[in-house]
């Protein structure tokens, strides 16, 4: 009844905690996690169509030029790309279709996909994003300042996105999501049914 | 932190069940119920700045005149409107202000008072509104029929609202409400002190 799907955009730095958020999630509040195509080569312990849909170069190309992705991008000589046709059923199944993207995938989708709501995840102060990233010990210095330089160039985007998701624990966070999903469903563009039964029914 | 203000609107047909909804608010929500300023004699038991903010014909068109109000009616001659700087004020402070209001209220408010979140109450069907109605016991035939078929005109315009909540269960509509203003908390534009500190803290 008040169950219809939407898209679910997660943004933030690298080290905001974007992967552990979504993980913790409401589970009974009907998530999906879309699931991206790629051109590179499926792993042993990868399963098709639940990690990644993988498919050739020519096939890749073929959906980008027939407007079958919401977004792609290229990482290390491969194709990664979000097919705009398994977010639209899982939305049509009443689902919340989780995307983990950076802010030009983001603001790229923004345009193409109607009604996708986009959270912008940060920790509660520049300062705690740093000594996350830097206590973390999996990167060297140079990478470390990159992600950094790369964090305020992201900053200044939040303003273009729907929420502001603070993570100071991620199971808070993760209840603010839940949230945001739940009245995000009371939205009148996701009952048009209900809305068009008080309007047909004419007392 | 994510606790800045804003002014929460709740529209819907007489039996939607409004005032009891507002009664059933989650009070650590910080909500404050707007004051309406009125030209009707004060009541014995009223309280001048609890109940309403008393004042003169004169006075009331020198608000009205001068901008000072977010909306305005006229009821059994007797002047009553909504003074834009208290909802100011109380949303400053941090409160979410609460205003019952008809739906001509309500599109005049959205055009005047930016951030505005407008929720629209309904049963979960037109025939549960009619059998409220009439179960009320409290008004004869025309009154209910002058209702229903205001409330025909009323649900054309849910489209205009940002969010529509049922009301199949007091509380259950009250914790929605209160999970609207808990995702509108999270909104950037009502966290621009914390986005601005980001934008300041270049690591």
């Amino acid at each position: 009844m008040q169950n219809s799907g939407m898209l679910i955009i997660i943004s933030g730095p690298s080290g905001s905690g974007k992967g552990t958020v979504v993980k913790h999630l409401g589970p009974e509040k009907n998530y999906a996690l879309s699931i991206s195509v790629t051109t590179r080569k499926k792993r042993a312990c990868e399963e098709e169509g639940k990690d990644y849909f993988f498919c050739t170069t020519e096939e890749f190309e073929r959906m980008r030029n027939n407007g079958e992705l919401l977004e792609h991008a290229v990482f290390c000589g491969k194709y990664y790309g979000t097919p705009r046709v398994y977010v639209e059923e899982q939305v049509k199944l009443g689902k919340a279709v989780v995307l983990e993207i950076d802010v030009n995938g983001a603001l790229q989708i923004k345009e193409k996909f109607a009604g996708a709501v986009l959270i912008f995840l940060m920790p509660p102060t520049m300062a705690e994003l740093k000594s996350r990233l830097i206590n973390r010990n999996t990167e060297n210095k140079e990478t470390i300042e990159a992600r950094l330089r790369r964090a305020n160039e992201e900053v200044k985007l939040i303003d273009k996105y729907d929420y502001l998701v603070l993570n100071d624990e991620v199971e808070s966070a993760a209840a603010r999501v839940d949230t945001i999903v739940d009245a995000e469903r009371l939205k009148p563009c996701r009952n048009l049914v209900i809305i068009n039964s008080f309007k047909g029914d004419v007392l």
